[in-house]
């Protein structure tokens, strides 16, 4: 079945100690189509401007990806710059230019509005909301969120909550909205706005589900190197959503393996800048990871 | 078989913001001989003053802990004063008077020598040395230390790690000794320092076990509340060694289902202070964790 992503499409220029990366493609939907693209059809709702090159829309097209929903309007592309320090694990934003998105208010082709699975990726909880508004009963909605709608339009992503199937978000996260400093104390006060599955993101550490079976304790896939973690949170939510998407049988158990997709896919997109890596691998690469994985849990 | 158990024997007297508990039993040979005293015999090798109340050298008996090694000698015993944070995480240290600790020299009774496991609990490194020096070709060497040793006896541990076959550390340890940042990273460089087996605690995001046969993800036991987390390292290793030294067939395999055995166990000692809950679960309780986490982590 097919899966409809919103988010940001974005060029990101990525520094790290080692490499600079200048106008990559990124953005969170993009991230999330890309990855949800290796488990099934994936319908992009987005804008770019005038200056989003061709060959990201070819990328794009390569993955399969539905483009009625991407719209090119006069102006520039959402750009964003940040820095990495050495450890990877804190990343400083040099730049934010909005560009065309700072008016974007998406309108859903009529093609899309009846697409079972809804992937509302990290974008401003208003436009999540406006999305949902023009769904025909989806089957499952799951959303992303990051700090900043947290800081800055709370009562909306509050409101979000209670409209959506499953929530994800990382442990910092959990923490800023709940007060908690236990993560499962968190899972059982954000089930209580509204969603029904819980993920939570603890980067290496892996991700914890929490639903009406219980908790699932995912790991992460073991890298000995990050290159570049930027859109690691919206490749694990996307590789999960399409999967989902695909499977057959009962939600809860298919949860768990969309995950364990979730981890695999991010894996390798830490392994490159920006969607190099991901882009470049196969269905056989991520089945080989995710026996790996069955193999380093097994007890 | 039979576990030799040596490190400290201490009062411990822990402040949280929720309560205050002066002079309980506590100490790294403690947590782990009364952890490890669930799988197997264990033997334990420390020194306490004469302030040491009786009823936990009942408690020691209770848990057929042999004391043939514990000498109890003219003076105090060992004892540490720490308070927590809110959170749990952050701990201070307000007092530490070594006592008769520290003229500690453990010379080992006959029967003791034989013992085929030996876990070398948090403890210098020198002490560490000088009992395995009096070990007659144990099977099965296990370390645990801490960053002070890693601060102030580097040279010692050294030379250690190159005389046992496992060695516990945590992911601020492993990344003091090694200056690496990414974990898999650590745990090449800390194989190539001696050990073949190498366990890093991660606390509530579980561990990682690195042998010749690769990695294993360990889970660690969710706990909605954490009450005291003082000692749950050396009840990790202790039960672990503890197992390890009950289970027939290969240590491979063995490893895996030991680590489960340390989460489980160190999960019980953080729900109460000191030894207080760890000392009242039966092993029909640690059974029914290791099964649930047997479920929390299938996919």
């Amino acid at each position: 079945m097919s899966v409809l992503v919103v988010g940001s499409t974005a060029l990101d220029s990525i520094k790290t100690p080692y490499r600079e990366n200048p106008r990559l493609l990124g953005g969170s939907a993009s991230h999330a189509a890309v990855a949800a693209s290796f488990f099934s059809p994936v319908k992009l709702v987005g804008i770019v401007g005038e200056d989003f090159p061709r060959r990201y829309v070819q990328l794009y097209r390569r993955h399969g990806i539905d483009l009625e929903g991407l719209r090119t309007a006069p102006g520039k592309t959402f750009h964003w710059a940040g820095e990495y320090e050495v450890n990877m694990n804190n990343r400083r934003t040099l730049t934010t230019e909005l560009g065309v998105f700072e008016t974007f208010s998406p309108i859903l082709p009529t093609a899309y509005r009846q697409a079972p699975f809804v992937l509302l990726a990290n974008i401003a909880p208003a436009l999540q909301h406006h999305v949902l508004d023009q769904m025909r009963r989806p089957r499952f909605v799951i959303a992303d969120t990051m700090d900043l709608w947290l800081n800055i339009a709370l009562p909306d992503l509050l409101k979000l909550l209670r409209r959506i199937d499953a929530f994800v978000l990382n442990d910092g996260e959990a923490h800023q909205l709940t007060k908690e400093d236990n993560v499962f104390a968190a899972l059982r006060k954000i089930h209580k706005l509204g969603p029904k599955y819980v993920i939570i993101k603890k980067g290496s550490h892996g991700s914890i589900l929490s639903g009406p079976n219980g908790f699932f304790l995912a790991p992460a896939y073991p890298l000995h190197r990050v290159v570049d973690p930027t859109g690691a949170g919206d490749t694990f939510v996307g590789a999960m959503t399409g999967y989902l998407a695909s499977a057959r049988g009962p939600l809860d158990t298919n949860l768990r393996r969309a995950i364990i997709c979730g981890s695999v896919v991010a894996s390798f997109c830490c392994e490159g800048f920006g969607l190099n890596r991901t882009t470049k691998v196969s269905r056989a690469a991520i089945d080989k990871r995710i026996r790996d994985l069955e193999k380093l849990v097994r007890f």
